[in-house]
């Protein structure tokens, strides 16, 4: 934990956390959020007017991400959660320098786990080709265990997949045969789900895989961090402080809000009411 | 043919014509117009850092589509073809009255040839989310004949599929016989592709559909209305004069060149060199 947070006294522990992502793969961490500390207030912005960050450059992105801390500093959050592999890894650093509350990416958890879990040293990471490419999975966990060998494969077609609900799917297993074929010829004990989508077909990639691979999911792990952090600041809200009328979940779109309404409604253990589109680029 | 284009006495035969797209799908709208008009010079552009336009909203494509026209008005295009069927139902009407050099978009060609091909007055639409909602093929064909019965279907993996490569796969002929079932069982007799990626997959929808169906290829369509618009206008360029140093094709890109020049080298019938990346945003 930073050091300067501890200062930040003057936060409101009934204040919402703040989490976003490039579009709606992200609501896998705000479910383990609301599985892990039911009893936080959430305000979750999908960036769907510019999505996928995946391809875009690390400036875009950054510029991107201000722009969203800006409109979620409006919503008063007490903490940030960049929940989007994407913009972890392009903005989480230089946005943490400019940040009196706590914000944490989904990379680092994710990644301390994968390099405790390892037996052998042989860990795969599967997300998206921007994110391999990136090699930032490999990064921290090699900063954390140098004699982790770390493979990646970019899985680009897992997305689309999720995103057509073809989450139980002869399709899917087929197409992830083909993907985990090498990283099964490697001998790997140990398999990062480094994209938010990829938690949605993790049975899937349990049956190719096998039962003797740990699979990590970030979004756990991420949820997790957020939860010990708030603890060490005495931010936790506690559980027994609903039905005083303010909308415990709030969801926030850049472009067409219906699409995500039905994903959420899909995933989230409890009702999503609406989905508010606001032009983030006023922000 | 709008009248006030005979006027543009100005404009140089020798001049390329400019192929703009969201991405990379444009350039089978690209690979048409070189094959029926040997002769030309062409000048594409791949909004690759913004992409995907469908689901954005009008007022955001029409921007974008202005200030790509700016950028292939700065290399002095004789013509412009919007090679992307959301830029085309979005910002083709509003920017033709602001241009005075000829320009075209993907979907009046398409529509006219399958309203002049269906026996049965039964059409089947394909297309991606955003253009299948537009209505737009539907609004063509029933200007057009108003007694034909257009039937849309979103095919949403099919770009992601055809972006991986898998042109002839098992995976794409499962995904094309669940899409396709439902326009099978409404005999239509004549099927419009109506995204530019789809004619890489067309041997597979010929497979699904059968050989009855009329397979109708915007791309294909488009290029003769650009020839037979030339022709009109005296501005078709010979073939025989080639090789006088200019580069004949020249592919620009907002985002990473790579996987564009890839792209175009397995597409394009000749050797595709660089593809230069532009900051898009200034124009």
């Amino acid at each position: 934990m930073e050091e300067r947070w501890k200062t930040a006294a003057g936060l409101d522990p009934d204040a919402p956390i703040g989490v976003f992502d490039s579009g709606i793969g992200g609501l896998t961490v705000a479910r383990e959020i609301i599985r892990q500390i039911p009893g936080e207030r959430l305000i979750y912005f999908g960036d769907t007017a510019r999505l996928p960050y995946g391809t875009k450059t690390k400036d875009t992105v950054l510029r991107y991400s201000r722009q969203i801390i800006r409109f979620l500093r409006t919503q008063k959050v007490k903490a940030i959660v960049i929940a989007c592999n994407t913009a972890s890894a392009c903005a989480l650093n230089e946005v943490r320098r400019e940040l009196d509350i706590p914000i944490i990416g989904v990379i680092y958890a994710g990644a301390r786990v994968a390099a405790e879990a390892t037996h052998n040293g042989k860990v795969g990471v599967i997300a998206t080709e921007a994110t391999i490419r990136s090699g930032v999975y490999a990064e921290e966990i090699c900063r954390i265990r140098p004699d982790v060998e770390v493979i990646g494969k970019p899985c680009p077609l897992f997305v689309p997949l999720v995103e057509e609900g073809l989450f139980h799917d002869s399709v899917t297993d087929e197409i992830a045969s083909r993907y985990l074929a090498d990283l099964k010829k490697k001998y790997i004990d140990t398999l990062v789900m480094g994209c938010t989508h990829y938690p949605l077909i993790r049975s899937t990639l349990r049956r190719v895989m096998g039962e003797d691979v740990t699979l990590v999911n970030p979004a756990y792990e991420t949820a997790l961090e957020l939860k010990g952090l708030l603890q060490e600041l005495n931010l936790l809200r506690p559980e027994t402080e609903d039905g005083d009328g303010v909308e415990k979940y709030r969801f926030f779109v850049s472009d067409r809000a219906e699409s995500m309404t039905r994903f959420a409604k899909a995933i989230l253990p409890r009702e999503v009411k609406d989905t508010v589109q606001i032009n983030i680029e006023e922000y």
